[in-house]
């Protein structure tokens, strides 16, 4: 059976939960204690030496990034391709927006909402460096204003249906009120947060009740 | 044609520029002049609403992510999948790379060069966002370690070949000492961009040349 090791607050890990729910992918999970910085001990470091998580074992195959995990159970698991289209320039389409979580949105709205409710800078940083929110919040919200603006003409990051593309960037945006980025400004974002927690088999995580959307 | 919307500054753009040498691919060149903020142009934003370069074009075809971008080549021009291996696993610890390129170096050695080579806090951030250095060192030379950890045991970062997870890591790790980011405590790292430099069809950028490798 795939082995998570994972812990509820990690957006990263429900990433790979919403996935695992959409395929109806039966799973082990393994809590991380990341309050504890479990993440950072000697045995957490040998599957991961990044210290983070999700990581993803299947059989041999071990993987220790929420993208790489994505993209694998999509090209593994989902045999219609629903998640991952199969056409070259629409897999890249959505590697496009894979890059986007990974980057702007981790940096941004991802660890304004460490600052703010977990007060750590984290992504790669010692748990007693100096917090600021800042960068994250102003970061966040030019992310969120590009986001908008393509889902003013669209209901899903590529092509008509809901893509690992929409899974990767959903729930650090939607987590964004808790980082204290507001979403009140970027009306297309929040119709795109309402369908997607509309989807069959959408599992939610602690802190979404906030972003406004219909859990609140 | 090929067509690389780019700037010769840009480790991102270079990221493309190596592997498009190294498929012997020809390509037409369009600079966007970073220093002058053409990235932030009207006409600019409506090719890559993200502000940034690269972008490719074949054709139809319009990647904006330098990720996207090396896979699209990879799949679509390198036939016998030199440079992304075919098999699953593999292409996921590839991808696994792609991330870590995206987020512990974009946002380590990247963003320290930036602040200190050219005044400016980049990613996302307004030109006028107070600079500094530090989280980007911080975070850099933890992404050394854990780089130099992975690269004591093999010669490239997937397989026995390098692959576009070594070009996605290489430019802004060759380029780290101008972030005042040493490379001397990482011998693997050192090792390693010897080796890449030594591929037939490297080319060069400005900057690599303080990396103390071979151009040195």
């Amino acid at each position: 059976m795939l082995q998570l090791y994972e812990h509820p607050v990690s957006g990263n890990s429900h990433k790979v939960r919403l996935l695992l729910s959409f395929l109806e992918l039966p799973y082990e999970s393994h809590n991380v204690d990341l309050m504890e910085e479990e993440q950072h001990t000697e045995q957490f470091l040998a599957l991961n030496p990044r210290g983070e998580v999700p990581v993803l074992a299947d059989g041999d195959v071990v993987l220790r990034d929420s993208m790489a995990i994505l993209v694998y159970l999509a090209r593994s698991y989902d045999t219609e391709r629903r998640w991952l289209p199969a056409e070259l320039a629409l897999e890249c389409a959505v590697l496009e927006w894979l890059a986007f979580a990974a980057s702007w949105i981790q940096f941004g709205v991802f660890s304004a909402r460490a600052a703010v409710a977990f007060g750590i800078m984290a992504n790669g940083l010692p748990h007693d460096y100096p917090t600021s929110p800042r960068e994250g919040q102003v970061r966040g919200k030019r992310s969120l204003e590009i986001l908008d603006g393509h889902l003013r003409e669209r209901d899903w990051l590529v092509g008509a249906d809901a893509t690992i593309a929409d899974i990767a960037c959903f729930p650090y945006v939607a987590l964004a009120p808790m980082g204290e980025v507001s979403l009140d400004p970027y009306p297309a974002v929040r119709g795109w947060i309402s369908r997607f927690e509309g989807l069959p088999r959408f599992v939610s995580m602690p802190g979404l009740e906030a972003s406004g959307s219909q859990h609140s």
